[in-house]
């Protein structure tokens, strides 16, 4: 099928009426769900989603404006300020408040808009640091310029604008961009890419927003013509934006991991609306992998600090991991619009370990302090950034209220914003529960069946998880549960459920509950033998939660380098936290540290230690931290 | 003692008649010697320092005429090619032709200075990347410019030369420029220091050379302003160059690797010029800190990519350790200084193992390309640079010919020019050696006895090391000799020889010969289980080189992630290499790489395996490469 026989079918469905929602393919395995039949009801998540709302908007609102960047779209351009790329915080802010999709937000929002409308050119072009007199000319620095990408997150806002509210002026404003970025990049036009992708899934997002294939031909050419070297080689190497290999050609993701993920997100949705199979089990490989042999125990991914960017295949330090908060997001992204074609649980298996482990982890509870990295072992006590204070440095070892690159705080409110839409799918024959959390699902097939659930549960907590029947059409309909890979064990209503996909298809009758069991007990985890970095170690997790140990849980005459975990005994559940036996072992005191081999024994006395979940970690102050532990 | 109270005696010394040398404290414990005073003979270092000489030196003018970087001295502000320092890549490549002080090179040394002196200010100053019409103003960037290191190699140069030869046009080029550094920076003005040190040895060596206390009260100056925060913050932080705390009172070295060794080199250079106890033991503290707890295995220091910096304590990973190879040259700076002021064998320990783990294992044979970095392992087989090409990154999986920031290939020259100065020195009562290898001795004590000795050895291929006895005075002297830490066994005459000094004091005989038997029988070596990067491996080393297993040296089918090391044997020497026991490991296919504990063992087959010296690495053609191996 060529881009212009496409019957864009879903674009006719009427998304603002259901709430909008990310990533609406108009073919795949399964159907998202709009924000307004999926509502999150007080747990774990909706604790996040509220103080993103209450919070982290205003917080980010007044850092923009302070630092500068909202500024920027009225300022002189000898005044702009900020990053080449500090127009896209305030798109993804919009993007943010659009999800929200609040009234007492909408004064605000219009005011935003307004701003950057002002300071679009009369041919659609709209950037601050470019094109003016005294800037750089257009398009001039493609490698670092973030020109197409700062395009991207407006495409990206106004469509969360157009599905969550319909046509406003941002949305006029996007489109005039898009036709500016077809008109100079599309076939006779500049021959390249932007040095970090973005551009591409926001066009095919647009295109099924509005119908007009033009942007999806040129996400297309954009997804084709990345990988033969149409950038500059850099020191970093064109790994480094994913120039080096067609991306139908790549094996693995590689280079700064957002721009992996992110490119890889779009050929995906490239690949969906083109029917280009092809294309979409070259991205389903490259993902496969990746999760295989470049991602951390927490779903991080990115193990390099010189370029953000995914190390060799099992190079995955737990100290100086970087896992960058905004790569957690661009894997969310990728894995969400992979299992919409697919159907395969895997992908969201990886989308609750990145939730509970990379997005949880970035803010403080109160939203307004952000891990840009997220280290899985810290070895030195850091220092809290004082609250007023823009740090330069992404490697932080306490949260900090905002960056000289400050992307994790916008990038983080915006898939706060749209987390429900991430819990549950439809297809044909039903409902499809892909995260637990308390909430409320309210649907209708497409052949007009409504189906609603209620789930009730505190998971993380417990692994208990009741879906009572609320909307049932008195046919039969499948309820599909995603038992998780770590859950050897789980029940349902009693019953053993494989790990995997569990479908129960009938005639459910409202008022009836299925009570789905996830063993969350403490279980104790190993590593692949190739991930050098912890050989000999291991790591606790419960549930989807990966738990660590901080200095802050032991005694202070107990060094965390002195402790050997005893594997022999299996981790319990105690007042909220989990209790390991560890021994103590004697740290030698040598000049050279590298000592003849047979090294003595030297452990010791034995304790218990008390480990807690590793997105709470440095919430009580400094502390040394270790989510893999040496074992006896 | 204050600065101007110092009576530098040492001046007095007729240098250029003993061949010069680096580094002439006018106190400390022991006293170095000439490079005509100790003569290399065929063996592991005279071929490289012939090769340095004979390949090295030409291919390095080549490509700084062939970058520009030659020629910036007579171009246009608006030709001006390379980086910020470029300028002191001639400036090393001068100290090296002049310490290697050949009558061949006369010419084109001569021609180099004659271009570097054209493009001095009548002030003094000197860099072709600042202070001319268009270019940025004089010392508009401390914190990047390089301005006072490269001031800092012009006079290192000079130096060189006026100790091999005497006074000519480069010494009063130094000259004019140390005056205008201490004008500009003197009391009363600029009150700052260079983001990269350099200068702070370089002024306390040219006070040596000249006599001029001024030179040495700057140096003292810039040492203890820096650590104030006199340097902007930057994206690294202030570590990077040192300004985070003052260098009295830092209890390691930290940030940037070469700028950390050559500000502490400073540091004990003005310690021991000035009599200051208390800096010279705060550096030898964070000597002592660095070594036990930042160093790895070969010497290298600097484990991060991003900074080119130290990591924290026991932050060592092999893969993508950084030991750039010019933090080798800096550590060897630094610990040699501190043995002329201490006398301990540990430094000459770390030396022997910096020069030749780190040192040897840069260059390619035949002197033409170089490693910048000194991995210790390498995951992926690398591509070799094209032999015409500059290479962007430091990281080159292959020596590559030259690099964008090309420190390397000249800190190298210096280093192999004037190598014969690190073997040996006196003090009043005898003769020291602190490293083997072909050689002759023949110096004379302050008192004017004349002692000489021949060093015969194939070391480190044997340990044995006999000294033939050429000049005696026919009263009793001390011969003294290293026991390097590593050599549990080692006999002196056939006699137990404990490790560290050896002192034989005794009226010798010419002609007769002491013969040192070093046990250089390969061993296996452990790590501080707080380097948790290498925990449950091994490293097999064999005197003072560390040996690796290259693929090369596998067969086809077997991968070097494969291979435990069985450490109940023993390695052994076979036609050069040495071999160790494996045994091969079935290797997991999951899709996910973190799998319950207990983990299955998946040991099976046992097989030999080849090990060859690091310092030889990927000179067979790509390989995969490891120092540390996992165990059974």
């Amino acid at each position: 099928m060529t881009i212009n026989e496409v019957q864009p079918t879903a674009l006719a469905l009427d998304w603002h009426r259901r709430g909008g929602t990310p990533a609406v393919p108009s073919q795949g395995r399964l159907r998202p769900l709009g924000l307004r039949e999926v509502t999150l009801r007080p747990g774990f998540w909706q604790r996040r989603q509220d103080v993103n709302r209450s919070a982290s908007f205003a917080h980010i609102e007044r850092w923009l404006e302070r630092a500068g960047w909202l500024g920027n779209f009225s300022t002189e351009p000898e005044q702009r300020r900020g990053r080449e790329f500090a127009d896209s915080e305030i798109y993804k802010f919009l993007e943010a408040m659009a999800w929200a999709n609040d009234p007492a937000l909408e004064d605000r929002y219009r005011a935003i808009v307004r701003r950057v409308a002002a300071a679009q050119h009369p041919d659609g072009y709209l950037n601050t640091h470019f094109g003016r007199p005294g800037q750089r000319p257009r398009y001039s620095d493609l490698e670092w310029g973030h020109e197409l990408y700062c395009f991207g997150h407006l495409i990206q806002a106004a469509v969360a604008r157009a599905r969550t509210f319909g046509h406003d002026e941002l949305v006029d404003v996007a489109i005039r961009a898009a036709d500016h970025v077809c008109d100079v990049f599309g076939p006779g036009g500049i021959e390249s890419v932007c040095g970090h992708p973005e551009i591409e899934p926001a066009l095919v997002e647009l295109y099924r927003v509005t119908g007009n294939a033009r942007y999806l031909s040129q996400a297309a050419l954009f997804v084709e013509r990345r990988g033969h070297q149409v950038l500059a080689d850099i020191e970093f190497g064109r790994s480094y934006f994913q120039d080096d290999i067609p991306v139908r050609e790549a094996s693995v993701l590689r280079g700064h991991a957002v721009r992996a993920t992110y490119l890889a997100a779009g050929a995906v949705d490239v690949a969906v609306e083109t029917g280009d199979t092809g294309l979409l089990a070259a991205v389903t490989r490259q993902w496969k992998a990746t999760v295989a042999r470049r991602t951390y125990l927490t779903g991080g991914i990115g193990s390099r600090h010189q370029d953000e960017a995914f190390g060799d295949d099992f190079m995955l330090p737990p100290d100086r991991a970087y896992s960058e908060t905004c790569a957690g997001v661009g894997s969310i992204m990728l894995a969400w619009r992979l299992l919409l074609a697919h159907g395969d649980p895997r992908y969201a298996d990886l989308i609750e370990r990145t939730l509970f482990n990379v997005i949880a982890t970035s803010p403080s509870d109160d939203g307004t302090r952000f891990f840009y990295t997220n280290t899985l072992h810290q070895r030195v006590l850091g220092t809290s950034p004082p609250a007023d204070t823009l740090v330069p440095r992404a490697s932080s070892t306490l949260r900090a209220p905002w960056f000289e690159v400050s992307c994790c705080p916008t990038n983080l409110a915006r898939t706060f914003a749209s987390l429900a839409a991430y819990i549950a799918t439809t297809d044909d024959d039903g409902l499809q529960l892909h995260q637990y959390t308390a909430a409320t699902v309210d649907t209708t097939l497409p052949d007009g069946r409504r189906i609603g659930v209620e789930i009730d549960t505190d998971y993380p907590v417990s692994g208990r998880i009741a879906i009572r029947v609320t909307h049932s059409p008195g046919t039969p309909w499948t309820l599909s549960l995603r038992v998780p890979q770590w859950a050897a064990g789980a029940t349902i209503d009693g019953l053993a459920a494989a790990r995997g996909l569990i479908q129960l298809r009938r005639d459910f009758t409202p008022g009836e509950t299925i009570v789905l069991d996830l063993p969350v007990r403490p279980r104790l985890t190993a590593a692949d033998p190739r991930i050098d970095a912890v050989r000999g170690s291991a790591a606790v997790e419960r549930g989807p939660v990966v738990y660590c140990l901080e200095s802050v849980d032991l005694p202070p005459h107990i060094s965390l380098d002195a402790l050997r975990l005893d594997p022999s005994i299996t981790p319990a559940d105690r007042d909220g936290a989990v209790v390991a036996a560890a021994r103590l072992t004697a740290l030698p005191d040598e000049q050279w540290p590298y000592p003849a081999l047979p090294d003595p024994d030297r452990t010791a006395e034995s304790l218990p230690v008390t480990l807690r979940p590793y997105h709470d970690w440095a919430s009580r102050g400094p502390s040394t931290m270790r989510v893999w532990l040496p074992t006896t």
